[in-house]
């Protein structure tokens, strides 16, 4: 059975999809906004991993509503979870088996489980968190038994996680994203494997 | 990294056993409240999973307290909730990393996030729950790719459930514990592996 992964190229959704690499056929799905954008380093994650790798687009107008809703709210979580959903849902036009790195710790984007199940019977689908019965320590444990992976600010690391590319919009229209999403907020991208 | 597994011979325990095992070194761990209880079939799915097998009894007293809960609230779902919290507690003092087989789906026994993360703290262990990520749908279509199962009632199938010893317990005292216990609860039993 395939099972199609949101994929950033980090930690999380690299674990993620490694797990469930052992009963599924997993390809390996990174969202982006401006369907011109360049992604090498999660390009480079997805062939280290060795799973089929896709560049899917989110609609026109998602960026701008998202940026809108960060402005009107002052954080980002709601956006955040916005956005996750549009990507669940788009993915599921392509898979009846979708997946991603959602961990038990994670606030953000994190469905309830009424959410998850009417997701699933909406779209007729199956949705996998297969990290999320695994604490954090455990996550990093089998992590780094399964992956190389570097560390860095979302500012300096760049992975396919939604967040650069809001950050982005917000420069472009010369505000300061800094002040809405927290500081210090650390991500991964995988560099290479361990063999086992 | 050893992990003690909450193991009952039914479908959702030994998933979780089988997933665990490709990064855990896995131990099932069976609970009973009588120290002379046998679990001949219990004992025959753990054989045929292949992993090392333990019984451990309950501290005294608490089949009676169960009992009383049961009694006392007309529903059997705190009781079982307390015994599977007893059962975890026991684990931790044996294991750094313990792990059942809670589903997404379950509503009893499931602890919340607020009290994983405490449990977690004060016994300075790991809870993992394999299948929690898992829809019912996906956990089904995996235990039937790597289990033979056969299915029955509580009151017919013989497995290591909490259960079956609290309905011995009710029969024992002249009540009928159908009375607390939902019809047709169906519970499973590990009889054969599927070769991958």
């Amino acid at each position: 059975m395939k099972a199609g992964v949101l994929f950033s190229g980090g930690k999380d959704s690299s674990l993620a999809a490694v797990l469930l690499s052992r009963d599924y056929h997993v390809e390996l799905n990174t969202f982006v906004f401006d369907a011109g954008r360049r992604l090498p380093a999660v390009e480079n994650a997805a062939r280290i991993l060795g799973f089929p790798w896709h560049v899917m687009t989110f609609e026109q107008g998602l960026l701008e509503r998202a940026v809108e809703m960060i402005r009107s709210s002052g954080y980002p979580n709601d956006a955040i979870q916005m956005v996750h959903r549009c990507a669940l849902l788009e993915l599921s036009r392509n898979y009846h088996v979708i997946a991603d790195g959602t961990r038990f710790d994670d606030r953000v984007p994190m469905l309830t489980r009424d959410e998850v199940q009417s997701f699933q019977d909406l779209r007729h689908c199956s949705y996998i968190r297969p990290l999320l019965g695994f604490p954090r320590r455990e996550v990093d444990s089998l992590a780094s038994r399964h992956l190389r992976i570097v560390c860095g600010e979302t500012s300096c690391l760049e992975n396919g996680d939604y967040e650069a590319e809001i950050r982005d919009e917000f420069r472009a229209s010369g505000e300061d994203a800094g002040k809405y999403f927290p500081a210090f907020h650390e991500q991964s991208l995988v560099i290479g494997t361990i063999s086992q």
